[in-house]
């Protein structure tokens, strides 16, 4: 600890350059570190569970995340992506699981652009390696109790013994859970919201095996409406699946208590992936359920030196796969702002305020795919605009994207994303309220009657 | 200490009749513990403030509240309402005053209705009062500090003692900083926002005097577009008024920080009260700015012996007057609710869920209001719409009621009157567009369009 009381007593100079400590280990947490630590400037962090390289009690089973191109944006800047892509499989789209054991291939881009299934803990352990080949001290097992914003100073507890530490710049890249956040929740000025879905989830493991015939470069869904069952793979073979269900009511956790329920629920609903699935009541009966919440916060920056950054600042929904994508954007983009930009202080206040904007936006569209997901997906309708959307892609190559791909192949700030979400959802109804189009879709008529409404929404300039 | 564990011990009967503990002693509190007692329930108030009758030193400068119909609904159902318009003062309208210095008075009501401003401080001593009557013992300088829902149990401090009591059920009725409320905030599936104002508030006192030549049964404004002054009666002949401004910015409580930057401001924008506030340029430079915050939360039950109710499930800003009232229709509300209901657990259960929906849409009709009242009370366009507004209370008197009228005057649920707002904003807005009754208001024609779509938002059975 004494050396880093001499770097923040040598620096001095908060403005430009300061010490930065970081409260978190995760993905973001580390990734903050390393780009930091490559500007030149000293970095801590500390992380309460402890090192998943000496524990393996704390790893449980590897949870897979969707890496796309937001996340490789972020990860090429350090020279992270390549390494990263060796442990991933690239998904090309989405294949369609029916109630009858029929599928239907969904690509996730025209021209076969793919988004990675990783896991979490190997991204994680990627992570950390380059954050020590970085000299970054991490301290694990060190819990940060409270904030002191007048004094500038943490409260952090090791094996039973709690201390204090003095920051001159910090981050909280401590998760949903935030120590960061929790100590500025109780100011007057701080803006904060918690929501909760009424859904839960747990993860199942589907092992490589003669049963398993599942396809391996695609995400799998059973769209059930009201709950869903997705699978994406892993490197070696094997699946991680996850069922998301109601908490409470009709078809829930709390309503399927039995090993028979359970057995009937999948017979009933996922007759085809049930065998492959290991232990599948088990798990069910005895895994515990996960939360999924919608955090945003504003300010992300307090008392001028702590900033909430990832999760900490703006936990979104898994639907969209963009929160470790977010998250990763939001270190590349305010690194960048302060390369270009000469006060610390002030040009991360500037990128917060702004930023949150985007991350306010894939917040409501991470909240909307969920409802596409599980519903839209096995859906006429649904189906139906895909084609026109096809079409457009091949007739309006230049003018025209689709919301997904701007969202997952593109780094336009998302709050754009939305907005085109907002248009292209008007553009889509008024085509499909057309019968026109919607009852002589192979006609030139309709093709006619499509290119005039999307003329209306996209005029040529 | 003894008295209550026996009372819970006899008791035992929690879903009919459970034993209560409120926290909170202030307006919501007294009343709610009126209620329960008055049901033959036992309540036990923890108050973490001083006794008012004790310590003048926590009173400060009364603040005035709007009561009206819903606050004094609640008031009468224990025979208060009579004892307490006693001190309070009838206010018919608002008068408007312009920066020239010009009035122009905004009637609340067709027919004369009126609303009263009364001080907190004064309202919660009879509230108080009528609770010692009703042998309700209030243990002030008790402060909640958690909630061990598990074991039932509150952590308590008092003159720096901490120690557990036992609870039946709780209520939280102790403000929009709950502890109840911190206690629920950390766990998984609470749903909670906090968003505040960018505008602060300061109080400043308008003693009777000769200068003082203010209307006395009326609500006085000065709306400034950005910001606005309100002043209150009191009933003595002084008024307390309130300053609404933004906090950063120009004209802000932080840009206006010398003495001549507040004469300048208050000569500017507040020429005619300036010189009847006391000590206005020490007011402003010297007190402490008040924060103004919306909280919405869901469920207000936790661990089903749990609720919150008042500021601490709903605080809303103060723009329409219906805070207090608020609070006090929910307290009548679950109370009637329990008269009917013979299970206490699963009503108030039923009764939050429901009451939610109508807590929230008045949180969204008080923030437009401060629009209205800084805003559009001084504009023309407003000024036309009420005058439409008139002329269909003298047509339609049975089929038509201002927004204002549902809110204040009735006890209609206010997710009735917010949807009553977007309907009537819909129907203004299409009346004033058309040019054959915005240019010639007089004319017949004019009449006849203003019932036709009046009839197209409102039809005739």
């Amino acid at each position: 600890m004494v050396d880093r009381e001499k770097v923040i007593g040598k620096m001095n100079n908060t403005s430009v350059s300061p010490a930065i400590t970081i409260l978190g280990a995760g993905l973001v947490g580390c990734l903050l570190g390393i780009y930091l630590k490559k500007r030149g400037q000293a970095v801590t962090i500390y992380e309460k569970r402890t090192d998943p390289r000496i524990s393996k009690a704390t790893q449980g089973r590897s949870i897979n995340l969707a890496l796309s191109d937001r996340g490789l944006a972020a990860l090429a800047h350090i020279g992270l992506d390549q390494e990263i892509l060796r442990h991933a499989v690239a998904m090309n789209g989405r294949m369609v699981h029916t109630l009858e054991g029929n599928t239907n291939f969904q690509p996730y881009h025209h021209e076969g652009k793919t988004i990675y299934s990783i896991s979490r803990a190997a991204l994680n352990l990627l992570l950390l390696q380059t954050a020590e080949q970085y000299d970054i001290p991490v301290h694990f097992d060190h819990a940060c109790k409270q904030v002191d914003f007048k004094n500038n100073q943490i409260t952090l507890t090791n094996q039973g013994k709690v201390f204090q530490e003095k920051y001159e710049y910090l981050f909280g890249a401590d998760g949903a859970y935030s120590a960061l956040r929790q100590s500025m929740q109780d100011h007057q000025g701080f803006n904060f919201s918690q929501q909760y879905l009424d859904y839960g989830y747990k993860e199942f493991h589907i092992p490589k095996s003669n049963e398993n015939t599942l396809d391996l470069n695609v995400l799998h869904i059973w769209p059930r409406h009201d709950f869903m069952l997705i699978a994406l793979p892993n490197n070696d073979g094997s699946y991680t699946a996850t069922l998301f269900l109601r908490l409470k009511g009709k078809n829930s956790f709390e309503s399927i208590n039995s090993r028979s329920e359970v057995t009937q629920f999948f017979t009933q609903f996922f007759k085809d992936v049930y065998p492959m699935i290991e232990n599948a009541d088990d798990t069910f009966l005895q895994s515990a359920t996960g939360s999924m919440v919608t955090i945003q916060t504003n300010p992300w920056v307090w008392h001028e030196n702590t900033c909430l950054l990832g999760d900490a600042a703006h936990a979104i929904v898994p639907f969209y796969g963009q929160g470790m994508n977010a998250g990763f954007e939001s270190v590349r983009l305010l690194c960048e702002a302060l390369d270009t930009n000469n006060n610390f202080i002030t040009t991360i206040k500037d990128f917060a305020s702004h930023r949150i904007l985007n991350t306010n936006a894939i917040a409501t569209l991470a909240a909307n795919n969920f409802i596409e997901m599980r519903d839209l997906v096995a859906n006429e309708r649904f189906l139906f605009r895909k084609k026109i959307e096809s079409w457009l892609l091949q007739h309006f190559p230049a003018q025209f994207q689709t919301v997904y791909s701007l969202v997952t192949f593109s780094t336009m700030p998302y709050a754009g994303a939305l907005k085109q979400a907002e248009k292209q959802q008007k553009m889509f109804d008024e085509m499909m309220a057309e019968e026109q189009i919607s009852k002589n879709w192979e006609s030139d008529e309709a093709k006619n009657r499509v290119e005039v409404i999307f003329y209306k929404y996209f005029p040529k300039d």
